[in-house]
Parts: structure tokens; sequence; C-alpha cells
């Protein structure tokens, strides 16, 4: 159980869901213990946040474990979506725990934002990777085009990497690439409440956003990255226009950096959201 | 390369060929990094064999490097296949190194071999997995039952689990099970030579079929497994009759027990095929 | 959840208890992960066992979690001893996975057994380590003096060191000790039922009685110990009279064994009581 | 021996003592390994500081070795105040390397401070957790409020995590919080020597004030923490008005990050205090 | 094979060689394993740079493997001299992934450059360590000094440690010393182009001028070190100027942030000098 | 210092002195941290000896520390050599840990033994590696042929591999070769004493003689090799005739496993040796 997710299912206004799927992780596997990292990894933060004068404990946050993954990506995305989908109509926030980026996809179709917001070093933008179209690098791709989605734009911060062909579609009007070196000052120049003004969000954190040095437990480390503080501050930029989130790519392959900062970041998540009083998914 | 493996491809009475699929893992992922490891670690062992008086870079044999691995495994498997089978038509013996034991499938359609001989502490009799019949735990059964091939029997040594189901598979006439405790005495006992009858034989090494003190780095660990000579001496007593070798399920989650175990097996395969003077696949 | 623990904590008749206690540990901390990782390196074990024809999750093993340990060692084996004895009254076998040895007193405490069998590489017969009488290397004295228990005896399979008053205590008549070279020889030559004789037993299991190769994550290693098959046909054989169990100082400082060792002996321990039809304790 | 620490202990201006207390820690423990940990990775290190043209090996530092630490905590820091204070009649000045950081009890008790100068994530001002007073999660509050001391008052630098009621003990007027975001600017702005007021000054540095990426191996990481370079200026900017210093919490649970930050720092306060011609405490 | 590296050895713009010395390392061990693990993990970078607008796999890059170490370095160095001279005489810029830091010394008698520019924690300006004039500790001093090299003046960006007689070496008019603290603004305000004027560089990227906690698998670790942004600032800055480079000092002790980062590091020196059409060594 | 050490210098039995070289280790590095790691995991043994009932720190052990390594090989064994033989004119026996094999060699030139018995996978009978006659290969060829010693025979327990030139040596008369499979056998069937006939002996054992379970941390694992317990009777066989023992090639590369042997492995060395009156080296 994520510490402090005391709330029953029923009761509850976020939900956590551990999605541990590994399948299409191209270099270093190991995001299927990402769920079990990240829960235990938090286990030292304190239940209080001083800033929000909040405890986790009291906002109604309920774990509803992990939804055991197999090999059919496809069918695992659609039941993955399903749980998910059965938190926004109990009126409360999906909190998606990853395994691959690929459950940014099902975390999107349970919610139907209006905007992608993604943390992450890739752009993920791709058609298909060894002729996969679900495969990890591929989702903010996925997202934008899905058929039964209606997302307007991807907003991705920290980026600095990808294909050619990634790059120009990155270049189409429903994509804003804000690179690593740039986030902080989009994050202070920039009125994110205006900005999505009032459109439902969906905010995704793969933790490879993050530079190395504080999360190298995650499939495709690409230096130059985020600081955990710009990642932190965009967490509470857009947490208040978010009816879901998801933190993904979390490996065990470190000493538990990458599952601490993870774990933070839901937490912050949580707190901002709750103290905002954000919006609920109107997916019905 | 394979420390010792210096003939050229075309000249090679052994090829070497890593199939890092990484696929199918149920438990802690990794075999992607087999082939790495097994040639990392065969690094400091001696290219001389006292037993045989034989050098490994003088009895032909070639590393003709990894098959990259993608998501689609049924192809893999068939372009995985057709590597091996160019193999045995240059009148060579393939030696895969795994990769997760799925590819052992691949290497039997490759070899079309009369008797299938695996050391393993699974059965890897299942219909299926989580609905996929290419999982690893149901190799030894695909390769039984493979239509395209005309498998006789099965001998599984080493073998300590498996479901009500493939213990129920293995009381058919063409499997034979030899649990890690009788393997001695088999050993001692059975005149493997006869057994086999001149039958063309495949032999796959699941590292795991290794008690977990001697190879810890594998995906599923089951205790209670095979000490290093006894499946040496497997090796050794099956190799004069096997047209095809595969050492499989090696990952990088240890600290070298699990690749130097590997890469010794392959290494006294490799000697004894050749002072045996040992048969070629006869595919065509 | 260990796995296959699918019964429900009233219906149970084995009932798993974490004790995460890491309070004495004189040298490499970590038990409080013990139970954890026990969990976690039992997962890729099958439910069915073929010795006992038996599926764990149909023998009514229930999992209840871990009891939250504090430094306040005296209280906090007492509230242990009580959720263990709490299994009893529910006639069930508690069975207690640590943590340091130190739980072992609660288990015994909460069983009341007549006899006591160890596997451990030490004598645990300090009267106390540093002035600590509740430190895990005086855990088997105590548990021999406990002014509320009547323990007749104590036998310690696989010991191999001790302080010399540990080795003169050992003299006396209510304990036997087999060195771990004698313990093959012992299992074949003995009737440990008509040792036993009826009387109820608790067994314990220090995974440090295990040679380090098999068990490198515990806190103090000590060579030229148990081999797996001897520790697993020892649990086998008391499991039929005993009415507790625990496994005990398994930490997370090695590549899994100690733990894969560990859940594998717990899983023995419940398909032989299961087949054997053991007793529950008559502690009422 | 930490390196470059030649004087003979009845000589020194500088003792550094080892307290490997690791019997609170909550999470993660180790820091028994702490002493040897910072040792080790400090031998890397020149003897020569440029920016003070000093070589710590003629500033008169010994090396006391280890205060062995045992489970009874009371005692244990009663014992070490000894050693640490015998260290101040010698007119030199403690440097305990931790250990968990309640040993900094130890350290204040033996010289006195009017001020207790922190880097510190967490504010350690609880009044017990777990019931247990001596917590490593109290010690700036049992520092404060000790009756044998007469502190003034605490300033924690980088502190990001309490419970509601520490937060709410911080606002106490002898509390002092710098954030971590605010520490630059602290320590630009701030005349530290004019603060201190030529008051004694015992300064602590638990590395976990550190991010997480500089110092992994500790036993509670806490993401959003100081930068190297800020504890360093802290360090140096407190040094001159310092009569005893340690630095806590390295555990062995990472790469050896954490160490070589703790023993960089503690070389810094030699270098600086020796420079500045720092104090001895008046304790007597 | 580094990913990209896909020309032939005769058609390269660039070729890359592995130089596994690890003979004088002074702490921890294990650059022998820096080629592989620099390889390693470069793999999940993408072969299209957006910044340059160029795929590394069309710069004419070959890989050409490892150069053998073995003990007597000073032959080792001369046999690595002529197989990087044999890359410049080819009129390709020669990338030698290190391996201690010694190996600078055989890229720049091969290049001849008249300016040897460092990323370096360390000044190694030793006139020898231990007795050997050889060890990494006194690369630098070797390049400045060599009878067969006509070194102009040696830039060093981040160093922060040395013995006291080489800050006296660095205060010589043919050594420019930027603190780490001082690089950002170094890179600001100088003109590199003009500060080099043309003159032929040779740029070696010491791993250790980085902080620990973004290479801590290096042998000698020094906290307070570079940003990746600065390291990789400086190496576009001075790429086209450099006829040679080097990285060097990654060993295989942590969990790959050292490799990816000298991975990175070595792509950007191609694409930026590929970019600026950069000079090749005049060497004949 | 080793635990139970306690002896002074100058009154000592027996005298342990780390040796760190690790200048030739031709695979994975580390063994000078050899003797602090076996230190370390000696830590957790008991003082006292049930077989011999004798209590090591009242045997008279002294710990003189390492002898410091440097790159220059020949100069650094005579050192050595000069400390140890210091230790033989003061009538103690000399305890050596490497440290790399080579270091063997002083310690023979120290006790000018008439035999040399050696635990060990490799046969160590080249005459150079790599060009180098100092190699750690080579080392029982040159304690052999080495002209100021009259070392009559070796004996090699446990030898697995070699090169063709060196089974050729090994066929001299002044070899015995026990493979691994036989040297239970040859315990249990020689009797020890008489076969070395009073003759002074030095007795090595390079830990890599282990299977690879039980000591992962060398350098170079050669697999099928010998149980700890063999290794132990071993030892206690020739230690009444020992004048000089040491134990090598244990570096920091697994969990401890290898370092805990050889702590133990020296441990039993002592006591067999004080509890048989054995001799001390007549080298003067």
């Amino acid at each position: 159980m994520f510490p402090g997710a005391t709330a029953e299912r029923g009761d509850a206004n976020f939900v956590i869901v551990g999605a541990p799927l590994d399948a299409s992780t191209t270099f270093e596997p190991g995001t299927r213990f990402g769920p079990r990292r990240v829960r235990h990894f938090a286990e030292p933060f304190d239940d209080y946040d001083h800033r929000t004068d909040q405890h986790v404990s009291t906002l109604g946050v309920a774990d509803d474990g992990d939804v055991h993954a197999w090999g059919d990506v496809p069918a695992y995305l659609e039941y993955l979506e399903g749980t998910l989908r059965d938190v926004t109509w109990d009126e409360a926030v999906p909190l998606t725990i990853g395994g691959e980026h690929t459950i940014s996809l099902a975390g999107a179709r349970a919610t139907e934002p209006d905007v992608f917001v993604c943390l992450d070093a890739h752009l993920d933008l791709r058609e298909a990777y060894d002729g996969n179209r679900l495969n990890h690098a591929c989702v903010t791709r996925r997202i934008l085009e899905d058929e039964d989605l209606d997302v307007e734009e991807a907003i991705i911060l920290g980026s600095r990497t990808g294909s050619e062909a990634e790059w120009e579609r990155a270049e189409a009007d429903d994509v804003t690439i804000v690179p690593p070196e740039s986030v902080r000052a989009w994050l202070d120049e920039t009125d994110v409440d205006a900005l999505l003004g009032g459109r439902e969000t969906y905010l995704s954190v793969d933790i490879d956003g993050a530079d190395p040095a504080y999360a190298p437990g995650t499939g495709t480390m690409e230096p130059f990255g985020l600081e955990p503080r710009e990642m932190r501050d965009a967490v509470r930029a857009v947490a208040p226009s978010a009816t879901g989130f998801d933190v993904v790519e979390v490996n065990d392959r470190d000493d538990g950096q990458a599952a601490s900062l993870a774990g933070k970041l839901l937490k912050e998540f949580v707190y901002t959201h709750a103290a905002s009083d954000g919006p609920i998914a109107s997916t019905r």
C-alpha cells in the first residue's frame, strides 16, 4: 500500500493503481518492479505537507493495488483503461504508477483529456518502434492521434531527444516542446492555469525526464535533463487542472533515487490537486 | 566475440549466435543481456582443455554476433530459425546463447532433432502461460508438439517444479523427468550413447537447472537444483549425439556466477562434441 | 501477500505473519526487509507441489501482513506473541517470517511447544550479548529458560559456532547439537516422528544455517553450512509434529538467494504439515 | 584511520571519533558502516587544500577510532559524550562521524554550545518517534530542550519535511528554518559571523540534507535537497565559530557518493576552522 | 560497436578506439571496463541530433574496437599512439575511450596538438606518483612537457584539487585553471574560437570532472564538480578546433551514470565537429 | 584490525599482514580491497573454536596492517618479503592477506619452504603472461624456480585449468596436481603429515580454488571448484607443517561470500597450527 493511502476505494478522491507493464522497454528492463519500488521508497516520507498544510492520509487516497500485466499489450491496456475509468466514474482521480510509459494511453483513454502534459526526456512521437505502435517510444503520438480521444495538444517538458521524424512531428501545432534548459524559465513566465484555460488535462511524469543523477533507475537514461525542483514545480503548476496522473518508467536498477523522486512527485500532485480543489474527469 | 571463436563463419564447425530475447520472462527480466554477459565472463577461461587436449581456437568456432530481438516473438523465432538453419546447411553446429528459453524452439526447428534433452528447473510443459503459447514456460511442450518437427521424446534433467497439468503431461511416454536428486545416479548408470542410439539430439541448458547458489542471475530461481559438475557431466554425455546446443536464461542480476557457468558449459559442449567427432544436423 | 495465501484469515489453517524486527543484528542489518523479500522471491514458485499432490492456494493459507516493528523489543515481542496466539486460538498454524531470530521467542510463547527444533549456524545460547538478553544470539537460551514456557529440549541442526559458554550450555541434557557435517546422516538414521514422540514442536529456520553460497543475504554469514536439500529434508521431517514455524534472518543484501530459499522452505513446511494432517497448538 | 589524521591523540587540535550507532533508523539501515565508508572514500582526496593553503596532515588531526555501539542508546550516548568531552578537555575539536543523527546529542553535551546549526532534510523536532525520545528524528528537539544544556537556538539549513507538530515547534523563537531553495540566498546575504556573534556553535551535517542524487546512501532520502556546494559553503561559514562538528547518516547503500561528500565536508570543516583559528569548547 | 559507428575504417571521418588501460588507478579500479560500458550505455541514444540536424550514422564514424591493454604501460602507450596516428594519417579524428587518463598521452602524441584542453577534477600535474611518471595523476604534466610534443598550453576546466606542487606548477604561463564554480561564466564570456585561434587542439574529458552525482562510476570521485550541461557546452565550444578527443576514467562501479554521460559527450563532440567542419591533425 | 588479533607485534606467534597488490589481475580487478574485506567479514565470527578449544585472541595473533602497494611489482615484492621475513625472525608465522596471488612469492621467499602447497583453480605455472613474469598466473612457477629458494615440490589442490604449456610443466616431478573432484578422496586417503615428512611448508589459499558459488568475489571465477569444507580440511591437514600462510585473490565484487570464506580459512589455519604446536620458519 502506498503510504498514507488509507481511504477505502469507494470513498476515495484519488485512487492509486500500479501498472507494472514491462513489455517494450528497449534497453534496461525492470519497470515491472516500478510500483513496488515507488511504494517502498515513499515509506519514509512525512504524511504532512507543510506548504499546503495537509496530511495525505486525510485526503482520501486509496491504493487499489496492481493490475497484473501480461504479454498481450493491447488487451492489457484495455483492461487497465477499464480499471482507471471506474475510478473516474467514482469521481476520483486515477494515479497510475508504471510500468512503462505505454500505460499512459490507458490513463488518457480513461480520463479523456483535452490536453496531455508530459515530463519526458524523449519525444515519444514515433509512429512505431521495431514495428510496434504500442512501444513506449510512441505513447505521446498514440495519445495525440487516438481515434477515441480528442486531445487538442501535447505539452512536453524536458524533452531533449528523438528521431528526425519525431522532431518533424513535433513541429505540428498540436505539440509544444520545452527543452530542459528552458523549463525553469517556462515555469516562471507561464500562467499555466491560463494556458490550460480550464481544459481537462492529463499529467504524465516519465521519470527519465530527470537528469540521470536524480533517476538512474530507469530504462533509457538521457543526460542533460531536468532537476527535481523543476519537475516538482511543473507538477504543482499542472495539478490543479489535471484529472489524471501517472508516473512511469521507474525500474529497480539503482539505489532508490528514481523511486524516491517518483513517489515524492506523486505526493506533490495529490497535495496540490487537493488544495486547489482540482477537477474530476467528466468522461461519462 | 566469444573468446576463442576465431574461425570465419564460412569455415566454422560451430557457430555461436546470441539470441537476446527477453519478452516473456515472468519474474526478473534481463535475459536480453545474457549473450553479452556470457561472452564477458568467458574471457578469463583458458583456451586449452586438458581433458580433451584441444584448444577452442583451433576447433573452428565462429561467433556470428546477436540476432537483435524485437517484440513480435513468432516473427523473431522464425527469423532466428533461419539464421540457425543456415548454420546447419553450412554443416556446422549452432550454439545459441539466450535470451529466454523460448529461443530453443528456433534451435529445434533449425536442427530437427529426434530427441530433445534439457537441463531445467522447470518442466516447461505448459500449453500456455497467461494465454501465451510462446511463453518460456511452454517451450518443451512446443518442441514436443510442433507440427513441423518430429521429436520423439524429451529428457529433462534436474526438473523439480511445474503445474499440475504439466506433471500430468510429463507422465506421457514421450517425456522422461530425472529429478535433481537423481541426476548423478542417472549419469552414472545410464549409457547415454546407447539411450540416444544414434538419434539426432538437441541439447538445451536452462541455467536455472542449477541451484540458485551457482546461478543467481536468472529469471526464476528455484532452490534444490543441480550442481555444476552434474550439469557438466550431462553436457559431456549428450554432446557427442547433439546437432544443436543452447544455453539460456542468464541475466545480469548477479555477480557473474550464472554467466560464468553458462560460458563454461558451452565450452564443454564444444570440446566434447569436437573430440567425439559428433554429428551435424541432417536437416536438408 | 505471500503467493497462494488466498485464504481469509478466519478460515485459515496457516497464517503468515511478517515480523520485520531488525534491532539487535550485530553485523549486517536489513532483516527488516526480510518479509517483503521472502514474499517477493516466492512469486515465481509454482502453486502446485508434485510430491504431496497439493496446491498451496487450496490449503487454507492466509497472509496477515506484517506486525510493524519498533524499538522496544520486549513490548514488540509481547505484541507479536498476541498476534500469533490469536492464530493458534483460531486453530491455525502460525508461520512467521522474520526479521531477526529474536522473534522466535514470540512464536514459542504463542504455541507453547514441548520441543524447539532449529536450523541455525549459531548456538544462540548466550545469556546475553552486549548486555542484552533479547539479542538474537540468545534466542534459543531464552526459549529453553523462559519462565512461562516448559520447553523440554532444543535440537539444533547445522550449528557450527558459539562462544565457550554457549558450548558449555550446549552440553546440558536439554540441548542436542547436530553439526552440519552430520545432518545428512542424522536425517537418514533418525526416526524423527519417534524422537519427537507426539510432543508439540516449534520449528525455526534461521537462514544462516545454510552455507553462505545459498543464503548470502543474512546478517552473519558463517561458512561450512548446510545444503538446501538438508534443510528441506529437516523441514519435511519435523513439519508433521510442528505447531508453529518461522524462517528468520533474511535480509536484502544479496541477489535473492536467501529469500528464495526461505520462501521455498516455508512452502515445504506447509505442504508437508498439510499432507500429514499435522497438529495445531493446544495452548488454551 | 581517516586520511591525513596523523597526529597523536594527545597533541591533536582535532579528534575524529567514529560513532557507528544504527539503532533507530526508521527506513534503510546501515549507518553502522558510516565511519568506515567515510574514511574509505576520503582516501583519494588530496592532503593539500589550495583555498587555505594548508595540508590536513599538518593541522593536528588525530583519529581515535570508533566507539563501538551497542543496543542501550542512553548508555551509549553517555559513553560517547565522555569520549568527546575528553577531546574538549584536551583543547581539541571533536569531529564525530556517525552513525545515526542521535549521536549529535552526545556531541552537543560534550561541547555545550550556545547555538546548534544543522544541515538536514528533516526537522528532527519530534517529541518522540514510535515512543522513543532518542530516535534520530528527535535529535534537534532533544538538543534544544536538554536539561543539562543551555542551547539558545537551532538553525536548520535545508530542512524540507516534518510532521505537523514539528512544524509548529519550528515556529518557536529558538528555531530558524532555512528551506533548501533559500539556502544559497541565505548564505549570500547573511553575515554568519555576526549572526553567531561569538557564541559557541555546534555544527552537525546530516548527509540527507543533500539531494538524493548527491547522497543516495542514507537512511531516509528526501528529494529537492541541497547541492554540495551549498553544504560546503555553509560549513565554511559556520566552521570559524564551531567548537564541535559531526557528519551523520551515511550508510553503505550506494556507490560511495554519500561517503565521499561526507568526508569532503569534514575536511572543509578542518581546513576552515584551522585557517580561522576557530574556538575550542569552554566546557570546563 | 559504438552505436551508429557504421562506417568502414578506411572511409571514416572519426575513428573510435577503446583503450582499456587500468594500471595506475590509485583508488577504485575498473577503467578496463570503460570502453564496453560506454558503448553499452550509448545504445539507447537516438542516432539523430536535433541541434545540428545530423545522424551520427551518416557522419562517417568507425569503431576500431579496443587496443588490448597489458602491464607494460610505456610500451602500451607507444602501441596505442601508433593506432591513433594511423587514424590521423587517414585524415580522420581519433576518439579514444579510456581506460585511465594516462592514455591521453598517446592521443596527444598521435595528434601533436598546440593546445591541450581538459575537463578534469584533478590537476594531473604531478611529476610522479608513487615514483611512477606515467601514473594517471601526471598526464597533463607529461603532455605539457613531452619532448616529442610542442604543446603551448593546457586549459583545465573544472579542476578543484591537487598537491601543493601541482598548484605551483599550475601557476606557470602554460597552464590555465578554470575552477568548477567559474566554468559556466567562462563559457559564457569566452570566445573559445578566438582563444584557440586556429591552433590545433586536443580535447580530453576525464569523467571525474563531473560532480560524483553525475558520474559515480569513476576511480577517484571528487565532490563539488561540474554539471553535465557545463561539460557539454565545453565540448561544443572546443570541438570545432579539436583534432583529437578522448573520454576517460569511466569504470563499472555505478548504475551506468558515468558511462551514459561519457557516451553522450562523445556524441556531442562528433556532432559539433562534423557540423563545424572541424580540422584533422596535420601530423605528417 | 583482524578480529581477535589483539597481540602486540613483538609478542606475537602469528602476524597478519595485508598485501593489497592489484597490478596484474587479468580480468576483474579489486584485490586491493581484499585485506579490508576479509577483516570486515571476519567480524561476526566467534573468537572461540570448539574443535580445538581455543580462543583466537589468546593465541598471540597480531595484525600489522597493510603494506601499501604501488606499481613497481618487483620492488613491492621485495619490500613485502622484508616485512614478512621480520615476522619469521621474530619467531612468528606470517599470515598474508592478498592482494593478487603474486604476493605468495614474497611469502615463500620470506619463509624459504621446502614444499609449496596451494589451493587454486589455476595452475599458475606460466613462464610469463602478456610478457610479465610476475603476473599472478605465474606465481607457482616463480616459486618453484626461484633462484633464491629451494622448493622441492608444489602440491596444487583443486586446480582445473591452465594453458597447454602449464599442463606440460605440471607433469614434471616437482608438481602434484589434485583435481577438485579428487580432493575429498585425497584428503581422506593421504597422511599429509607423512607426505610432508617434517619439511617446512608454505600454504597458499587462492580463493578461486572454491567453486564460484562460494567465492564469486574474485578476479577469475572458474566453475566446478572446491567446496568450502574441502578447503577447510586441506588447511587443517597442512597447517601443522606450515611456517607461512596466505589467502589471496579476494575482491569486493560480491556480497561478502569470498571474504567470509577467506577469513574463516585464515582462522582455521591459526587454530590448527596453534593446537598442533606447528613450526616456525628456520630462515636464519
